[in-house]
């Protein structure tokens, strides 16, 4: 079976097509920076691979350049999109309303969209990339598989917010925690790697979006996500963990709209707004040649991090192994020294030689002596939609 | 010297007279629920002691109320007030204006008002007592101390929130803590009773506001509370930790206005939002009767501690000791049981027995096993007071 993975981000579009059940890859590729100056477009298929950039607006007219890729004479790897028969699709915020992964129907996409409220920077883009896989893939089962799935297991006393519980009751409010699918998958692997019955585990994510989750036993028990994707860690453009009561004093004494507040919290914090820069790889290097901001920025990052970890080891009572996964997670031996810096009470010793080798393999990172192992995983979000995707049509 | 301290709560006012520099307690006093159905009044002076029920609609009567008692022919113990030399005043936010202890002037107060929009549910109170003792007390000098003063040696990497650097620079918008007075008290007994060169303690102050510091060598160096005395822990009334995004959630979606969101998690959530009761004690004996949402409030509270706990001992990389102080924290052998449990890895483990025993005393309540000391330490925030506002005088 052909199945297409569409991981719509709120900039970008990951694609994948996966012979399952083989799970052997016929194509992959990215187009970023949709709605930017330039976006880039990168596909792989076969021995054969493509990079260029031109303008791309919207995410319509990404999907389309993708359908148009496979198709292609020369790089593409199919001849029509009749083909194509199941098209697996990243959804974001699945509410209380989605616990498992299903077969999207009109039903399914108003509720997807009800949802956007939660994740607006996500659903929206989710729901678009689902009605024109609709119009171009018109044979293809669309599947829906939900971000905030893995995190079901999370117990009510950390899941549950203290105010009144006619909240949570009446208006489904409460941690829903994101990116479960890579969560999923890397602590998956990471179980494999410590090959013991019982497990505690903590798995950092860190892309654009950034998160943590405690894995105990194979199964979500915390997350620093909570009822959107805004709080904890420090993000490309998120503030991650603030006071509330920055929000009202933002409106009532500096003079700012709710509205206002919410896209600088959301758009123009994090990382960005610490430093001016939203990519990494530019404020490590800004940070190299003595920029202040940047450095600071990096020290923050990490010192959030470091909290959580301890956090996490205090719920589990335990801790056998952290996992490095995502963008960053897998490719910044910058933040990943800064994380474990200092954190021997815990039983976390970095080997830095072994952190500054560059791979793309799953590799522990940790001294010898480490009683905590140090695992860099890359994740796979597509791998897991395509078996989920598999699992509900067989 | 004879100098009053005076502690104005949100509903509440604590006193003592001391003489100094002996630090002798003349009389003290709390007069508790004003402006509810039935004010409790309670004052002991050198053997002698009174209680008594008695509506008290402002603080301004409060504090009336208390110089009629100071001077009462029966259990009072001055003349006049004239006698008092120097009143001295817990005020919860001193912004980034206020680092030190100061003698009260006009311009003082009137900082003390402006940052009333920082803490809306203490300044206000706290700068009526000042104006009122003012009034009584015409020869006292006034003297504040700020409860965000301890908190000043907070680095940056966790004072700062990542939002654009602006909001620090121009608008002061940053971590404060609070509670100051009493982490400083009770981290400096649990210090001398360590009787180490260097330290690591975390210090738990549970009353109606509810606050962590991790304390390192005597130094603040992190704290639950940040901008307001609003996130952090679970509280009497006040949320604690929350996803930002439920606020920009129950305005756009559910119709709330900002001002209803705001009193709503100052003064409807915490534990009397989980459970319809904000005093502790009787949410434990609920919970003792089966009350389920009781039950799980007390967990949610817990859980709470325990993941700051990791946390503090995270960035501080180690722990020496954990020490509960003020009402909650001191009385509560619940909570300490519910916070303690589980915390092995950590090297906390609670004498069930010790735990049990109630006492005004300074108390190790951890196993002989214990790596980490579990203390509980009454806090004395009005003699720490006496101690800043003589030191400021002499």
């Amino acid at each position: 079976m052909q199945i297409l993975i569409l991981n719509s981000g709120s900039s970008s579009i990951k694609f994948q097509l996966f012979t399952m059940p083989e799970a052997k890859v016929i194509c992959s590729g990215l187009v970023e920076r949709i709605g930017l100056k330039q976006s880039n477009i990168t596909y792989t298929s076969k021995n054969k691979s493509l990079e260029k950039e031109e303008k791309i607006n919207t995410h319509k007219d990404g999907l389309h350049l993708i359908a148009s890729l496979l198709m292609d004479p020369e790089v593409g790897v199919i001849q029509s999109a009749l083909e194509i028969q199941a098209v697996g699709h990243r959804v974001v915020h699945g509410g209380s309303t989605f616990a498992q992964t299903v077969e999207i129907t009109e039903e399914v996409k108003q509720k997807i969209e009800k949802l956007s409220a939660l994740a607006p920077l996500h659903n929206p883009a989710n729901l678009e990339g689902i009605i024109v896989a609709e119009e171009i893939f018109t044979k293809a089962k669309q599947i829906a598989v939900f971000d905030t799935a893995f995190h079901q297991t999370i117990p009510v006393e950390a899941y549950k917010y203290a105010i009144p519980n006619m909240f949570l009751e009446e208006n489904n409010i409460r941690v829903y925690g994101f990116h479960g699918t890579s969560h999923k998958y890397v602590s998956e692997k990471a179980i494999d790697f410590l090959a013991k019955e019982h497990s505690k585990v903590i798995t950092i994510h860190l892309g654009n979006g950034c998160s943590m989750t405690a894995v105990k036993d194979g199964k979500s028990v915390d997350h620093t996500l909570g009822f959107a994707p805004m709080n904890g860690l420090i993000m490309g453009t998120r503030c991650g963990d603030i006071d509330p009561a920055v929000i009202f004093y933002m409106v009532n004494s500096l003079g700012y709209s709710l509205s206002e507040v919410n896209t600088l919290l959301q758009k123009e914090s994090g990382m960005l707004g610490l430093t001016g820069y939203s990519d990494l790889r530019d404020i490590e290097s800004e940070a190299a040649k003595g920029n202040t901001d940047c450095q600071l920025a990096l020290q923050m990052n990490a010192y959030r991090i470091q909290k959580y970890i301890g956090a996490y080891a205090a719920v589990m009572n335990g801790l056998d192994a952290i996992v490095f996964t995502a963008g960053i997670g897998e490719n910044s031996n910058v933040i990943r020294n800064l994380v474990c810096k200092d954190l021997d009470y815990f039983g976390i010793e970095l080997d830095t030689d072994k952190n500054d080798i560059r791979s793309k393999d799953i590799r522990d990172i940790s001294k010898s002596t480490s009683r905590v192992k140090i695992l860099v995983i890359p994740t796979n979000e597509e791998l897991e939609i395509a078996k989920q995707s598999f699992k509900l049509l067989s």
